[in-house]
């Protein structure tokens, strides 16, 4: 049934995914591609309404729990509103985070278990997967001061930062076909060309 | 550890919750017990962003697991910052709706499969459950006329509520321990003598 193809671009603050997926965009464009650019949480009115609570830095009662869940809320809004069409008219979805996110900052920073995760994930997201996945690695107090300390979550502690960057390293290690790491300690041309070369194995022409 | 004691109050809209929580809530503080008085979706500023979210009658591209997520987000969180803190200090927690509801709506309205909603909700209230619950049964048709139809939820079609309503006494013939059905067909009076008989069997002195 499915056309199109799904590409996630994962990693920390600070980590450069923005540069990146603006150049991917450009390249799949110039290659002729459709793209749909997108990103979570938000991308739909109803997951935008979802992220201003989200990244509320009044709001720092909030359960983990409830952060889980609202994460999903607004997953399950963009898949079904944008994701899932686009990809069915064939288009190429690029999405500024996704399901990897919830793992690593919700399973291994929050440490909320894993399958509980996977019970609700799965009614989320059915069984859509991303196709191609970027994880921009970055030292942690480095991704910190790039991209500064301001919403609810960068401003939760370092030791959380760096196990949402352990998490990210563990699951690329266990889905190697899907998940590219790069490391962005390298100077950005090297990333970028990186990044390009993959896309070229997939989409070149 | 547990020694307070949990009540909720569920029922289609227009089946007159507000009154007869109102008239416990009197009651149980005349028997000098210390009662919290909440509300779902909301009781906590969370909570209550999402409420507004859910009920904004503008929002009807809302996915159905969307709905489910962003029920349970806004109850996870008043569950740990309300009910639990309130139960543990022996307080009596009073609450307009909480899980049967999303059985009724989620389940019974929307169609959610049953063990979807099962692992998510434990996910949410642990090992929580009422200890009483009323459930007001008043006629589809007449309830939506008593309440209006102002939100989201309640603009759904005859049809949906009518599962909603079907979905409460479904449960309540399942728990039959646990939760009351009142006819609120009947007189005002006679709904308001059952809930006091009720509660003074557990509350009496």
């Amino acid at each position: 049934m499915k056309k199109g193809y799904f590409i996630t671009f994962e990693g920390a603050e600070g980590s450069g995914k923005s540069t990146q997926i603006r150049n991917a965009v450009a390249f799949l464009k110039k290659q002729g591609y459709s793209v749909l650019m997108l990103r979570e949480p938000g991308g739909t009115r109803i997951s935008e309404a979802i992220r201003s609570i989200l990244l509320n830095k009044e709001l720092t009662e909030m359960a983990d729990v409830t952060e889980l869940l609202l994460y999903l809320a607004a997953r399950a809004q963009i898949v079904r509103e944008k994701i899932l069409p686009a990809l069915k008219k064939g288009k190429v979805v690029i999405c500024d985070r996704f399901e990897d996110s919830t793992w690593a900052y919700q399973g291994f920073g929050r440490k909320i278990p894993i399958p509980a995760i996977e019970q609700a994930s799965r009614l989320v997201r059915g069984n859509l997967k991303p196709d191609l996945t970027f994880v921009l690695d970055v030292d942690t107090t480095q991704g910190l001061k790039r991209g500064g300390r301001h919403d609810r979550i960068e401003r939760e502690a370092l030791s959380f930062h760096r196990r949402v960057r352990q998490g990210f390293l563990t699951l690329a290690k266990k889905n190697p076909n899907r998940m590219v790491v790069l490391d962005t300690g390298k100077p950005l041309e090297w990333v970028t060309q990186k990044v390009r070369e993959r896309l070229e194995r997939v989409f070149g022409k």
